[in-house]
């Protein structure tokens, strides 16, 4: 997977980015996603592309009695730790195509945003399926198929310059998109619905909530541009767990 | 529900169509649908809009004890029976919102892109949880939520008449759309995946598969137009399984 992240520029202006000043709650699709995620107390979690690690701290003072954050990139690693107080959370280095851990290691594993980035969904859910224990959690999100079908991630603007719609193109063809994000170039792959939900069933998932975020009331309220946000579905929200047979 | 199919000219127009004339060898998703369905030896079956009554004649010819097909429409119903040979079956004139069954009268529920003219899903839903026995199916198709949201189910054309992308807007405004198919407007609903999903699992459905069908290589190589198909997902297929706890 391609790594931006340890680009200094792109990585200052991530960082300048909502959801990186203010963490989870300035995440819009946080509300939706921590109803969806189970009890913390006394588990092992594992939470794949943790970034600035807000949900290894989040899991960690919500009772975890482990936890692991992954990612590949040093800077955000490194401001990672500096806000990480708790002492039960440990981060690697690691491409996540790359990481490795025995069986039944985790009873969560989590994932925010960080999926996309990843050449074959099939591969690491394979994976995480091995690492949970039977039963465990699996919850994550992801851009959803819609946003990332045509390729730009972009609205389609009247030549006035107002957005008319999202334009939805290539849905079936899956595969590699470069888009532009913060002023670079990023790499990432457009999956389809299918392709996500029927990989978790394949593998030994049985799915429990699939959700499309909507803005809160109190983020439409706060932040006026977020309206738009009810045009088109951004982000994939699913829980799964690992069956027991 | 509205009953456009006993107008005599959307009627005609219908009764044109590939599907009409060759059944389900002229649908498209047929090939994908078959293979999500369950064993019908020995089976009661009912088969929600059932329109020419393909659904339950194949339902027939494959071992099923019973089936009921029901639909709204006398002229479909009228063909319906014409074209029904097996004794077992029988058609219900009734919209889907009005029919009722008892408790546990089902092994296995069937809808070919019909719950989509349906206000709530919800309510059906919980009925057909209800009629079906514990670990029976539910197998359906509907047009898929990118298809429905922005309302005018048309490709975004160029001035020249190019097909540029398949607009979507409207997504989480759910609700009535009015459409225009074979020259008649057409009230249809609009729901996001989130409630067509969360809806199964919240009334004790277990999802078996969910499969945005595409072409098969076949259909690609004897209708040309069908290339288009894999711009943009047009329908959503779902099998699912009552819970037996």
């Amino acid at each position: 997977m391609s790594n931006q992240y340890d680009d200094q520029s792109f990585f200052d202006s991530y960082s300048q980015m909502l959801r990186s000043v203010k963490g989870l709650d300035g995440a819009g699709e946080w509300p939706t996603m921590e109803k969806m995620l189970p009890d913390f107390q006394d588990k092992k979690v594992l939470d794949l592309g943790c970034g600035f690690g807000w949900h290894c701290v989040y899991a960690a003072e919500h009772g975890a009695k482990s936890v692991t954050g992954v990612d590949i990139s040093e800077k955000m690693l490194h401001r990672a730790k500096q806000q990480t107080k708790s002492e039960i959370v440990t981060y690697i280095q690691s491409d996540l195509q790359e990481v490795s851990f025995l069986e039944n290691s985790f009873d969560i594993v989590l994932s925010s945003l960080a999926l996309h980035y990843i050449e074959s969904f099939e591969s690491i859910c394979r994976k995480i399926s091995h690492w949970l224990i039977a039963g465990g959690y699996f919850v994550f999100s992801v851009e959803h198929p819609i946003f990332t079908a045509e390729g730009k991630q972009d609205w389609f603007y009247s030549p006035a310059g107002e957005k008319l719609h999202w334009p939805v193109d290539r849905y079936f063809l899956q595969g590699k998109r470069k888009t532009c994000f913060l002023g670079q170039q990023v790499e990432k792959y457009h999956r389809t619905l299918t392709t996500y939900l029927n990989t978790l069933l394949e593998n030994g998932f049985e799915l429990l909530k699939v959700v499309e975020p909507e803005p809160t009331e109190a983020f439409l309220n706060q932040y006026f541009e977020m309206a738009e946000e009810l045009r088109r579905p951004m982000m994939l929200l699913i829980s799964a767990r690992k069956k027991k047979d």
